[in-house]
C-alpha cells in the first residue's frame, strides 16, 4: 500500500458514510505515530514480558498449515497461584504494547482478584502479522482477518497458557476489552464460555450493525457533548460547513482558508475542501470519545474536558465567515497542537499510514460494517445519507472485497443474546459509541453499566484523582461482578473435586 | 477420486484406527447404493418440496465471494402460523432425502408442535456440492469442508426462511439431528442460541474426541451387544480372527477362505487378508448401530434384533477353524443378503463410493478426528492401538492434510458444556457411539436421556408397533422438552409484545 492507497483509504471512510468514525483505538494508533512530546505518564511503572505463540494462519480451513507468531504480554507481580485469576485482554485494532499502557484499570484491580494479566495482539495488527509485509498486499493475504480467527487466537492462546503455567490450568479466565475489543471481549465469552467465565465489555458497540440502531445515533451523540459543552459551539460548528462552503469559492478563497489554518499543504481544488470538511469531522468526532475529565494522552496529548477548551472558542457563530474560521482555528489547535509543538495541521493524517489503519480498513470492509448518516439537524455536521452501495463499491477498489452487512448479526446475535451469561456491557454516555452500545440491563448476568460523565471506555482507564464519582462506582461494581464469576468458578470446581476453595 | 483412491480411503478408516467405525449415516448412504430391494418401507407416504438457497463457499473469509447451492427440503402439512414452531434438520453426512425419509420422529411430531418441517443438507453432501464434480478434487477444493461453515449455513437458511416465508418471522425453530447431524443440532444451539431456541442431539458422540473418553468405549460397546444377544456370540467372534490367520496360512487357505465367505473377488496376498477382517470388523460395528427391535432398512435390510439373529449361527466357538468361519459366514450373511438376492460378498464395499464416503474420510482427516482401539480383552477385536502420527500420515497422503485432533474440543468445549441450555441428549444403551455421547444430566436444561433397548437414534426413526417402551418414553420426554421451549418462547415473544399467546 503506497501513497496513493492512503488516499483511497480516507475515501473509505470520509466519502460513503457521514462524518467517518473510525474506531478509536485505530486512531489512537496513529497519534501514537505523530505525536512527539507525552504530557501524560502513568504514575507507576508497567512491568510485563513479552511473549509470541505459534498460530495457525486459518482456524476454520486444513488448506493451509501455515502458522504466525502471535505476541502476547503477561504481567504476574500480583497472580497467586492459590485462589487467583487471569485477566485476559482481547486485543483490537492495534499495537497490543500501546492498549497494555492505556488499561490501567487491569492493572489497578490485579492485586484485589490476584490476578495475571494477559494481553493478547489481534492478528495483522502491531507485531502479529500472519505474511510479515506482505499482510495487507491483497485480498488472499487478508483473508484470515477476521474476528472469528482472532476469538479463535484467544481460545489457542488460553489453552496453550493454561497447559504451560504451572498453576494457571484451574484458574478462571475473565475476558476485557473496550471499543471493538469490548465486542471481542462479549463475543468471546458467548462463543467460547468455555473458555472465559465472563467478560468486561467497555464501550462495545456491538448494536451498531444493520439496523439494529438508527445510523444518525452517532453524530448526534457527538453533537450533544459540544452542545453541553458551551454555549452556541455546536451551532457554531454547525455554521462552518457553509462558511468554509462559501470562503472555498472566493478567488483567493483556497488560499486563505490554507493559511488560516495553518495546513502544511495548501488546498488546490474542491476535493481538498471535501477532504478538510471530511478531516475537521473527523477532530469533533475524535474529541467527543476522550473526552475525558483530565489531562490525558490517548489520542493525543489534551488538557482535561478538552471539549470545554475547545468551546471557548466557538461561543459566537453570528460572526464573519472569516472570523468563523479563524476560531475553528484556534479549536482544532487544541486537539492537534496542545504539546505547541506542532508548525502545521496535516488534513491526509487522520486515518493514519500505520498497519492498524490498513486493517481496519479491511474489517470495515468486510465484517465490521457500522452504518453512520447525520442529517444537520438532529446533529452539527453536514447531512449525509448512509449509502451501503456506494460503500461497497469503495471497498471493492480499496481491497476487492464486498462488505457482508448482516454477517455480524448472523453471527453474534444482534438484539438477541438474552441466552447468553456473564457479561458487562459498560458505556460513558459521553462517548459517542454508546448509542450503539448496550446501556441496559438484559438479564440478570447480562448487565449494563451506564456512566453518565464518561467518555470512551473511560473505566478500562487508570484510576485519577480527578475521576468522577460514576466512573469510581462503575469499575468498583464491575470489580464486584467478576469477583462474583471468580466466586462462582471456585464453588463449581470444589464441587467437582469435593473441596471449598476459601477465597477472598 | 479414481479406483484406486478409494481403496487408499479404505486404509483411512481401516488401518490407523481399530475397527473402523465409521459414521453411520456415511455408511448408510453406501447402502442406499448397493441393496437392491426395500422390504421396509414407511406407512405414510411422506410430501415434501425441494428448495435450494444459495450460500456463500467461504461464510469465514472474503477473499471470495463464490456460491453454491444448498439443497433442503421443506414440509408444511401441519405447520400452523398462529402458534406454531420450525423444526429444523441440521443435516450430517450423506443425501438429505435419505435422512428425510429415515427421520419419522419429526413427521410424527408435526401435529402435535403444529411444525413446519425443514431438512438442510450438509456442504458437501447429497447435491450440495460447492464445486460440482469438483468438490473432492484437492485439499483447495474440500477447503470449505468444516463443522462451522455448515453450522453457518443453517443460520443463514434460517434468516432466509424467516425472512421470506409469511407467518415464519416470529416462530420458535428447534434443531434436531442425529449421530454427526446430532452434535451439529447441539453445537447449533451452543453457537447459534439466538437462531434456534432449543436441540434433540440423538446419539451425538460430541465427546468421543481427544481423551475425553477412552479409546476404547466404541469397541467394547459392541462386544457387550453381541455377547447379550446369544450364548458365546461374541466368543466366537473373539475366535474367529485367528482362525482366519491360521486358514490363510495354509496352502489352499486364502482360496479355501474365498469361497467359504463367498467373497466376489478372491484373497490374493495377506493385505487382502488384514482388509477382510476389516470388512468382518465393521460389519459387526455396523450390526451394533442398527439393532433395531423390528425389520428395518436402514444400513441394509435387516431382520427384526439382527445380532439376535446372527448369533444364532454363533453359538459354538470351540469347532474347527473351518467350521466356525463357515459360520461367520453365515453370520455376515444376515446382514448382507436378508434381501436373498446378493450372489457373492464384496469386502470393498463398507466405505464406498459414495460423495458422502469421500466427504466424511476429509472431515475425520480435518475436524472430526476421533479416536479409537481396541485391545481383545475388553472387547472381541483384535488388539488395536490408537495412533495418531500414522492417522495423521494416512490423511496427509489422502488429502494432503493433517488432522488437527484438539481443535473439536477448543471450539465447542469438550466437557465443559455447563453454561449452555436447552439440550436434549439421547441415547441408546445398545449403540456403540453411545460411550461417547452425554448420558448425564448436566444441568436442568442441559438433560440425557438413555434409552436401554435403544440403538443408533432409534428415538428419531418413525413410531413402530415393535418399539419398546423405553423409547416411547424418550420420545414423549423429548416432545415435552420442545413443547415447553416452544412455550418459554411465546411467553417471552409476548412480554416484548405486551400479549400472551394461547398455545397448545
Amino acid at each position: 500500500m503506497g501513497r496513493r492507497s492512503l488516499l483511497l483509504l480516507l475515501l473509505v471512510f470520509l466519502t460513503p458514510g457521514a462524518a467517518t468514525p473510525v474506531p478509536p483505538a485505530l486512531r489512537a494508533l496513529s497519534s501514537l505515530h505523530i505525536s512527539t512530546s507525552f504530557k501524560y505518564r502513568p504514575t507507576v511503572a508497567l512491568e510485563y514480558s513479552i511473549h509470541y505463540i505459534q498460530q495457525k494462519v486459518d482456524h476454520f480451513g486444513f488448506n493451509t498449515d501455515k502458522t504466525f507468531k502471535q505476541r502476547y504480554l503477561i504481567a504476574d507481580r500480583h497472580w497467586k497461584k492459590d485462589g487467583g485469576s487471569i485477566l485476559f485482554y482481547t486485543g483490537n485494532e492495534g499495537d497490543i504494547i500501546w492498549f497494555c499502557n492505556n488499561t490501567g484499570f487491569m492493572w489497578d484491580v490485579a492485586e484485589e482478584l490476584k490476578a495475571m494479566l494477559v494481553f493478547a495482539e489481534h492478528r495483522y495488527y502491531g507485531e502479529s502479522l500472519p505474511f510479515g509485509s506482505n499482510s495487507f498486499k491483497d485480498s488472499k493475504h487478508l483473508n484470515f482477518l477476521t474476528s472469528e480467527q482472532a476469538l479463535a487466537d484467544f481460545a489457542k492462546l488460553i489453552k496453550y497458557l493454561k497447559r504451560t503455567i504451572p498453576g494457571a490450568k484451574n484458574q478462571p479466565v475473565i475476558a476485557l476489552g473496550g471499543s471493538y475489543g469490548g465486542m471481542l471481549a462479549a463475543w468471546f465469552r458467548m462463543k467460547y464460555p468455555h473458555i472465559v467465565v465472563g467478560a468486561l465489555a467497555s464501550s462495545a458497540p456491538i448494536w451498531q450493525f444493520e439496523n439494529i440502531v438508527p445510523c444518525g445515533v452517532f453524530m448526534k451523540a457527538v453533537t450533544t457533548d459540544f452542545r453541553k459543552s458551551g454555549p452556541n459551539c455546536s451551532e457554531s460548528i454547525h455554521r462552518s460547513w457553509d462558511a468554509i462552503s462559501r470562503l472555498a469559492k472566493k478567488g483567493t478563497g483556497l488560499r486563505w482558508l490554507s493559511e488560516a489554518l495553518h495546513l502544511c499543504t495548501p488546498l488546490t481544488n474542491s476535493q481538498d475542501v471535501q477532504h478538510l470538511k471530511d478531516w475537521i469531522s473527523e477532530t469533533w468526532v475524535n474529541l467527543a470519545m476522550v473526552d475525558y475529565p483530565y489531562e490525558s494522552n490517548f489520542l493525543q496529548p489534551l488538557p482535561a474536558w478538552p471539549i470545554k477548551v475547545v468551546c471557548q472558542y466557538l461561543k459566537n457563530p453570528s460572526v464573519s465567515d472569516s472570523l468563523l474560521l479563524q476560531n475553528i482555528f484556534q479549536a482544532l489547535n487544541v486537539y492537534y497542537n496542545y504539546s505547541g509543538q506542532v508548525r502545521c495541521l496535516n488534513i491526509s493524517e487522520t486515518a493514519t499510514s500505520s498497519l492498524g489503519a490498513q486493517g481496519w480498513s479491511y474489517q470495515a470492509c468486510t465484517e465490521m460494517v457500522m452504518p453512520f448518516c447525520s442529517n444537520g439537524i438532529d446533529d452539527m455536521f453536514e447531512p449525509r445519507s448512509w449509502n451501503l452501495k456506494d460503500y461497497s463499491d469503495e471497498c471493492f477498489k480499496l481491497w476487492g472485497v464486498r462488505p457482508r452487512p448482516s454477517w455480524i448479526t448472523t453471527m453474534y446475535g444482534g438484539k438477541n443474546i438474552s441466552s447468553h451469561t456473564n457479561i458487562i456491557f459498560s458505556n460513558g454516555e459521553l462517548d459517542p459509541w454508546s448509542g450503539g452500545g448496550v446501556t441496559k440491563n438484559i438479564t440478570d448476568t447480562l448487565v449494563a453499566i451506564v456512566i453518565p460523565d464518561g467518555a470512551h471506555h473511560l473505566d478500562l482507564r487508570a484510576n485519577n484523582a480527578f475521576d468522577p464519582t460514576s466512573v469510581l462506582l462503575a469499575r468498583s461494581l464491575e470489580v464486584r461482578h467478576m469477583k462474583q464469576w471468580i466466586k462462582d468458578f471456585y464453588a463449581s470446581l470444589g464441587k467437582k473435586h469435593g473441596v471449598t476453595f476459601d477465597h477472598f
